[in-house]
């Protein structure tokens, strides 16, 4: 029934001031942190039409998730019960891809400035979307 | 600099009354087009504290898309100029994974009734999240 696999190839990554996983806000939108979407040079055409001050959702790879763990304390707190991964935000999950929504602070090439992550320093970055509702 | 290949395994298949890409509505959230979750037995736990009337986030494989396309016309609208998919919500990007929020209407053992839906049939399924805002 199910398709048996499915292959990404990440467009870049993220550089990001947040090192360690401690450090990443709960809630990107309520952090200013600034960093930077490095995006490999084949996709150049693809940033036709992106402009500083516009909302863009990024999705990204988490690899630092465990996929195999699929109950966890929520908000990894230990004193709440145990709850089932699809029921929580866990980074932890089958396939671990987050998503969040950043504004553009500065384009070059294909780098992007943005403010508002919560992505560690070299996370893959899968894909880049206009927010529709921004 | 790149991490070279991430493989995702879907984690089911969404059953959906939409079989053809021109009946797909624009925006999700306005239809009310209901549709099944049909999730592999071995997530069982990752269920666990899902109920219905919550609102979720599934991310999904565009298995039609085309990955190779850069620019597009926006809403495929030829009379409009031609735009990078990174500034458009396009399907057709490197990596096609598409995101909605649904509202559970009703969960069987692993398959979960969705309402809002406005994937195709036979789309594989990567994630399910709860949706923090709702």
């Amino acid at each position: 029934m199910l398709q048996t696999e499915i292959c990404l190839t990440p467009i870049g990554v993220i550089r990001s001031p947040l090192r360690e996983t401690g450090e990443a806000p709960k809630q990107g939108r309520e952090g200013e942190i600034e960093g930077r979407l490095v995006v490999d040079e084949q996709y150049r055409d693809a940033f036709d039409g992106l402009r500083p001050g516009q909302r863009i959702v990024i999705l990204y790879w988490l690899h630092l998730a465990d996929r195999r763990r699929l109950k966890v304390h929520p908000r990894g707190d230990r004193s709440q019960p145990l709850k089932g991964v699809f029921a929580t935000r866990s980074p932890h999950r089958p396939n671990p891809i987050a998503m969040s929504l950043v504004e553009v602070v500065q384009i070059e090439e294909t780098t992007v400035t943005v403010r508002g992550l919560d992505a560690l320093d070299g996370t893959p970055l899968l894909d880049i979307k206009c927010d529709l509702d921004g």
